[in-house]
């Protein structure tokens, strides 16, 4: 089995409002230290050991799927694990 | 500075709806080999280099504002960088 770990981020150039307010809501909790927050999202994805583009078809379902490669940006990490 | 790297997933107990929604749409794309997906949330921090104690800071705003505790858990890494 082949364990992958993708995270889609937004683009460095791309404003992340959700990731402001919640550094907006930090600060007034009174954790000033906090310089910025940036939010993205997080897949753990369980493939079969049948698979043999493990890379491919994360690829492709990163593209078509899980980011919206205009706005935002991924990686992935790939393990192999004992099912 | 201090980056730190905040993954915040469901506990395992806790059924996550939204992964199986995404596990159902890669199915209907082709993709068979998917065996499961869990989603989570993905938080980049910067702290300043002043703060003293960032593990607490960061335990404690995961615990009061990141991760609901109940349902989720979290993990974090926390790495020196020059600024």
């Amino acid at each position: 089995m082949y364990k992958v770990t993708v995270y889609v981020t937004y683009k460095d150039s791309v404003l992340d409002p959700q990731g402001e307010a919640v550094k907006g809501a930090v600060h007034r909790m009174g954790y000033e230290t906090i310089e910025d927050i940036r939010i993205g999202k997080y897949f753990e994805i369980q493939v079969s050991k049948d698979e043999e583009n493990v890379e491919q078809v994360i690829e492709e379902i990163c593209d078509k799927l899980l980011a919206n490669v205009v706005m935002e940006t991924y990686r992935y990490d790939i393990q192999e694990v004992e099912a």
